[in-house]
């Protein structure tokens, strides 16, 4: 290992291991805080069973799906291939072992960051329902710490994963060829990290998704529409099934998203840093990592600031806690770029690249502003929904898939000038090779990947807030307390809600921001395979058909996440309605449901339902480099460059797709919470602003009495509502279920493909 | 002119020359026919005084808008481009001519192709209905035969209009060159005409689809659901709109776009037939021609061997005619094969020319069966449908989703054979260039592609049978005929249902198939132009981000078209509660309802709101074009490049919309139906077999006396068929608007950047 190579893997190490200490820190704060009444903690002991019940269960299943996989790779790598002049270690046994134990090291990363948020979210979900009893700004600040705990572990544990991993192997280089060389080679032997990390959260995403929203459509028809009694009503059996989702699909779900986000980004960028070892040196293929691991700091201080006062929108005061993050990550790029990245041969580069960087900062931004156009009911989008709902549910829907579609516009343009911008920034650096080309283009697109992904703590932590307040919420529901402390929660829970919201945006932004990062290290592994540089020419047929099967596995894989969906919450509603009829009791109060067959019943279903779609996903782009690598008419490497075509056009599909269902429910879910609130007045009769989202929040839940009869389109109860209910259902699987999901999906294909690379040719 | 061209073109003219006086004969065997009742006469009146109202509207805009384009184009051509050594003619300004007269030409036949369709479609309806009251035979023949003057008509157009404008352009050489080389430019002069087809195409299948579905939800929600009406009731103000939009939408619209398919493909295929003139001479650029004049022939005497017993289910009688039709298509392929590719210097060409023609015509059977499977309430999909709406119209939706994405699956899979196979016969049939390359390709998939269209004419007949039996519905209800007059048009209309969906499957197909042959037009246009090959690399930012924009192209124009068909939607019902209000006597039966008025409203609404999809469509790939041809980093042409990568990606996802679309919608459709119909039992009580489509269709429509009250999932009036009826509403515009409009969006990006080629290099 070099000097500076060891300076830089010690900050990358030194960063990551104190945001671990401080995650430590946060958790021991947050589990200091009370735990409520004895009610709320038996209703959370509840939630706590049966969430890590069907965790355990969840993660005996991946285990051993990861572990098959893992053994196909290690014998497919050193039994199955013959060895090229270009592999980076020749010995094909050794290459497996590299390749295997990647793979393995991350499965298990992702597996314990998924673990971690979940167990920290089923113990903050109640300290927030106690806080609630004592003031907004407590309760508040607990459920963000909460959140922050998962958020700073996770992309701590990546970091380290990716830092240690590439420390190790840098230690390891075979006799006779110098350090220097040897890193060169290093990213290439620790891509299947990020094949693991991904691998196991397609599977938590998936699982959590179908859970999460199985357990949540079923209570609302059987216990909202059939029964008539209100959501997190304890006479619901399925509720408590209904708040363990909440964990496992948003929690342990989304927290596997990003960690393989990261992850793999790192990787991939490592990758493009090796292009540029002529300039740069290790500094190019470190970079990523030392901006990942400041902005790890920058997210902790960004959370530690955040407060509100009782009477303000803590909306307010969660942006700007992220606007610092975004600032105080604006300067750990100025500063990253001018020390690492500035050369004698190319004086320009570091601020080139400083640039590219803040196109990053700002993608992000601009996420968070589209996001809340479209979903926020503040905007032309959601309001035309529910104006649309007072024809019924038909004209809800119509509008609702409407409103779906067109939120993919304003973010693929943007997606587009970052991706140009950054490209050509990248690309005027004054970085050459050896022939004299200017080959700094991509990493400019990788550097932008940074910037966005710089605050990735800090947007974890505000994701994980939503599931925790949700929680809290109906802590305090199920447990009757006083309206003053649900108007509390109620209002985090709202705010909670646009986080997601946000999150999801940032999450699809990035991955479609970080596709050309992947798409290159793919192309490069080509190169390095063979020598020869891969185009993909969609202009041959070949190559069309199987771009056309890469958007086509995106509408597959969607359609059978719905349908998994929808088969396990019939489950759960054939269940519900047993129970109602063998037991009476129930309804009129006077007896307890059975919330664990409920909660066994979507376990088992989610993860029945969760084998078909992620087996789908692993074994077509798999399928089609085998099948296509026969057509050698159409030139020789056609088998990567037919892969290549399916995960690019696959990709521009589920990033779409994604926009589609994730804006589409979002905006759904608020056109029914804009009709119910209702036109507001206080106690005096006094019309409040209509449009302010504190008071809108306040009055979500089941709060009827505060309604005025002639509230928007008739407020709760009316027709319109019923139709925006609908509405609201069908998105829920939009945006929780198939969404979320694709956004693993898409990068599941590039680290598989990127793995499996060596097959196709 | 040379000897060989001058005598196929006789074959193509004289056998299309034939098509239309069998058509004109046609036309006067079913004016013939009694047009029934005065109650009849007077409703058929109101709809074609409409129909012929909105179409004369809606041209006058779409005239006013091409002949906008038309000077573009000519002054665009002729004054600022510079010429370059290798286009067809050198003087600017006779190029402009050509560009220009074809472009107004191609317009002129499709308005012409599109008028006719509803000019026969409005005055058969009638002759349906009368015929009813005689025997189903008669009124299957008559419907039929109605649309196969239009369906003969509008192929048979549009061979005439390419055929006889390559005659005429071919007798123009200029001075000094012969007649051989001169007919290897024609082609890239007459492209004009495609994009002058598709632009009107746009627009007819645009505004006639948003005005049948606003027409169609509208009277819906405001007669069947919220005033409890039957649908077609003639107290329903919106009855007579409803029924004209089926003539606008579904035989104007759809003849606009078969018209623009078989025209471009056509041109498409002559363009790649020139690079095979070393081999094939004009034969090679004529073939295309041939098949389809001789194809027009089989589809002529498939329609008129149709004939059903009166007991018999019409379908089996219609799918008769299509095999008859099928396989005299498959004797002319042989026959054409072996005598216009039988070459010397490629001995095994002709029959590896044979089965690519088989192939198509495979694949467009294949189609045949999958959208029946993903449409017809024997199969699982609709069965899972109308199983989930017992939960409410939330699961319904869900579900339809579901079976709408899902359905993409297996006709991608048999695109993708069909290309490949298409491709690798072509490719293997031993011709190679002057470089001993093989270049016979995409020649292969140039011929599947007219193997699916060479029966274009008897598909389009079906089409059309399905707006003319509606309609014919809806004259027999509105008159109120006896019950067995109904229950002959119930059948028929049920089986039109079918007939139109399977020619959307078709469409949708064999644009699919034909995409290949217009982006290698593209291609080789752009060769042509500039003398260098033009590959579309999808690894290079700049053209993924091209693609990215095509991909997202597809879902705002989506967007854009569901929420024209919503906003119309809602004027309507805003009119005939107005009416109802107004005049109470309307729904007691004493007063007419102003039925002018609505029709009046929807053509208003239907003709502004087609002009910001139709603009977006024909803007996007010019600004595309125009901004990315100046990031010249990434290659020297990568305006024409990036305009390749739009064209293709927007191609693969306006497919897979258009399939998800058109069948969700349909399946929707048919398990409303499929709950309607209930379990079936005859007046002894004996049950009738449930799976039987006569015996269900016979109770489509209100005939609700015969229902039981156990129907599958109870019924009409059913908890159930409430919720299938929301998701039917949910796929009218998915089906008859937005789908069709996407088939013509993706030919029209064709079309388009083939004319513009030289302002993106």
């Amino acid at each position: 290992m070099t000097q500076t190579q060891s300076s830089l893997l010690t900050v990358v190490i030194g960063a990551s291991g104190l945001a671990l200490l401080f995650a430590i820190f946060l958790a021991r704060w947050v589990m200091a805080r009370s735990r409520g009444t004895p009610e709320m903690q038996k209703i959370s002991d509840a939630i706590q069973q049966g969430a890590e019940a069907f965790l355990a269960r969840q993660y005996k299943t991946i285990a051993l799906l990861s572990v098959v996989v893992a053994a196909l790779l290690g014998v497919g790598y050193g039994f199955f291939r013959n060895t090229t002049a270009n592999d980076p270690v020749q010995d094909p046994r050794s290459f497996a072992l590299y390749v295997t134990v990647s793979f393995l090291l991350g499965a298990l990363s992702s597996g314990i960051a998924g673990y971690v948020g979940m167990w920290v979210s089923i113990r903050t979900n109640i300290r927030v329902a106690a806080a609630a009893m004592n003031s907004l700004n407590d309760a508040l600040q607990t459920a963000l710490r909460g959140g922050a705990v998962s958020g700073i572990f996770t992309v701590a544990m990546s970091l380290l994963g990716v830092g240690g991993l590439f420390a190790v192997v840098s230690a390891l280089a075979p006799s006779g060829m110098d350090a220097a060389e040897w890193s060169k080679h290093v990213p290439f032997l620790i891509v299947g990290y990020g094949f693991g990390a991904s691998f196991v959260a397609l599977f938590a995403q998936l699982g959590g998704g179908i859970y999460t929203k199985a357990a949540d459509v079923g209570a609302d028809l059987v216990g909202k529409v059939e029964a008539g009694i209100p959501e997190d009503d304890p006479r619901n059996p399925a509720v408590i099934a209904d708040l363990v989702g909440d964990n496992v699909g948003d929690c342990a779900g989304r927290g596997a998203d990003l960690f393989e986000s990261t992850a793999a980004e790192n990787i991939g960028a490592m990758i493009l840093g090796v292009l540029l070892y002529k300039s740069f040196g290790i500094n190019g293929i470190l970079f990523p990592l030392v901006i990942m691991a400041l902005g790890l700091i920058c997210s902790i201080v960004g959370v530690m600031v955040v407060r509100t006062r009782e009477d303000a929108d803590p909306m307010k005061a969660l942006n700007a806690g992220y606007y610092v993050t975004a600032a105080l990550v604006t300067a750990v790029f100025f500063f990253a770029s001018r020390t690492l990245l500035q050369v004698a041969d190319a004086p320009q580069a570091w601020w080139h690249f400083f640039f590219c960087g803040l196109i990053g900062i700002g993608t992000s931004i601009a996420f968070v502003f589209i996001t809340q156009y479209y979903t926020e009911y503040r905007y032309r989008p959601v309001l035309g929904i529910a104006e649309a709902s007072q024809t019924g549910p038909a004209t809800n829907i119509i509008a609702g898939i409407a409103v779906g579609m067109e939120s993919t516009v304003l973010p693929v343009i943007t997606i587009g000038i970052a991706i140009v911008s950054s490209y050509t920034l990248g690309h005027t650096s004054g970085l050459v090779n050896d022939a004299g080309e200017s080959i700094g283009g991509l990493f400019g697109t990788a550097v932008a990947t940074m910037g966005m992904l710089g605050s990735a703590g800090y947007i974890l932590a505000m994701d994980v807030f939503g599931p925790i307040t949700d929680n809290a919420g109906g802590i305090v529901e199920m447990s009757r307390q006083p309206e003053s402390v649900r108007e509390k929660t109620d209002r985090l829970d709202s705010v909670g809600n646009t986080t997601k919201a946000l999150t999801k945006g940032y999450a699809i932004g990035s991955a479609a921001l970080a596709a050309f990062l992947l798409f290159s290290a793919y192309l490069d592994e080509v190169r390095n395979l063979t020598g020869q540089t891969l185009h993909v020419d969609l202009s041959k047929p070949v190559v069309f058909v199987a771009g056309l099967l890469g958007a086509m596995l995106v509408f597959w894989f969607s359609s059978l996440a719905m349908t998994a969906v929808r088969r396990a919450a019939s489950s759960v509603i054939t269940e519900v309605r047993r129970q109602f009829k063998e037991r009476p009791g129930i309804m009129q109060g006077t007896e307890v449901p059975d919330y664990a067959a409920c909660v066994d019943i979507v376990t088992i279903g989610a993860l029945k339902a969760m084998v078909a779609p992620g087996a789908l996903v692993v074994l077509f782009p798999i399928i089609v480099g085998l099948v296509f690598k026969r057509f050698t008419a159409s030139g020789p490497l056609i088998g990567a460059e037919s892969v290549a075509a399916l995960l690019m056009v696959g990709t521009i599909a589920g990033i779409l797709m994604a926009g589609f269902l994730n804006n589409g429910g979002g905006a759904w879910d608020n056109a029914k919470k804009y009709i119910e609130s209702g036109h507001l007045k206080d106690d005096q009769g006094n019309v409040l602003g209509k449009g302010s989202d504190a008071h809108a929040a306040a009055v979500v839940g089941d709060n009827a009495k505060k309604y005025i009869e002639t509230g928007a389109y008739g407020g709760k109860r009316s027709e319109a509502h019923k139709a925006a209910v609908v509405g609201d259902t069908v998105g829920d699987p939009f945006k929780d279920t198939a969404g979320p999901s694709l956004h693993v999906l898409v990068k599941l294909l590039s680290t598989i493909t990127l793995v499996l690379a060596p097959l196709f040719i």
